[in-house]
């Protein structure tokens, strides 16, 4: 199973790295980070580089396609050369998907129309505006597409990914072998469950 | 805040990139990855480069230490160089970090000893060999010591770690930005939950 993750400078990194770290682990499974151009992409803190291996035109048909966001991600959705390879990845993908902001990119390149997807909360109109259906779910499928809400989210999105892919027992193991069992210390991770003012605060923020 | 990710060559991605996602976020806060030497650094499964962007020479002092873990970090536990600037900077840090098998190198580094600490369920036996007090909790704090479970328990400690730095609010905050609201479609994420063949076909493959 051929997975791309797309990637570029100012990208959002737990967004690729989430689910990179459970699909790499389904048996067969070839992750490759992929970018307009091969090389080291910084993250949108600057703080660190994630490594490009293949461009584009290097890995014309995954299986799997995978966008993550990041303001990064913003030039992409009035880049040609990008939308061509999305849409004709997507022609032919098993599973197209996105997490957080990188659903605008699959918008921008008019596969959402009419499709139900998620992104990150603070990004849900700007959703709508491309065409999708938004729905204010952690994981949206909608035939061979699957979105994801922000950043943490694409997580509980591969492994539902890795269950459709590998079957149910598959993801069980890597959700163990990864000691997915998560305790956050708070219960603010979501606009409905946190204090008002933090989310005007990340609102204004993510812009 | 100066915090230090030591990565190496067979990291686990998340283990790390969890963190960072976190605490890149808390104002103020500058995240360096280091390494022996700065380069690239493939992850476990190969099919990921995260850059060094500083050698441990570099930067002998940061104020929060983190070592995630990966098979790559066994060779640290008898590297002289690696186990001596961690104990250094644990001398002279606020916050002494690890993720997973990570904790296995602070072990290694004396630094755990007769310490409550934990680390990736099926590594349990190896960190009490090395003198720690083994706690089997998501995360573990001993003093200025802060110990997370297998990989994703990562995202955990980061917003543990994040309100001991920044206030609650401030961990609140970034909980919200990254949409950390979990909801895993399995409930197989500890040894405690999972079927017994999961967990021994895991224990097998970890080894």
């Amino acid at each position: 199973m051929r997975i791309a993750i797309l990637i570029f400078d100012e990208l959002t990194a737990l967004d690729a790295v989430g689910p990179y770290e459970v699909l790499s682990r389904i048996p067969g499974a070839e992750v490759r980070f992929v970018a307009k151009e091969a090389g080291t992409k910084r993250t949108d803190t600057g703080a660190l580089g994630l490594q490009a291996d293949a461009s584009l035109s290097e890995l014309p048909d995954p299986e799997v396609l995978l966008v993550p966001g990041g303001k990064g991600n913003r030039p992409l959705m009035e880049d040609a050369e990008a939308l061509d390879w999305v849409r004709e990845a997507h022609e032919r993908s098993t599973w197209t998907t996105s997490v957080c902001t990188g659903s605008l990119v699959l918008g921008a390149a008019g596969i959402l129309d009419g499709k139900r997807a998620t992104t990150h909360w603070a990004y849900l109109d700007r959703l709508s505006e491309l065409g999708a259906e938004v729905v204010i779910e952690r994981v949206v499928e909608d035939g061979k597409i699957m979105t994801a809400a922000g950043v943490s989210s694409g997580i509980d999105m591969a492994l539902t990914l890795a269950a459709n892919i590998g079957g149910e027992t598959v993801a069980q193991a890597i959700q163990l072998g990864i000691e997915y069992d998560p305790d956050p210390p708070f219960d603010t991770g979501s606009p409905a469950k946190a204090p008002q003012e933090l989310v005007d605060l990340i609102r204004a923020s993510e812009g």
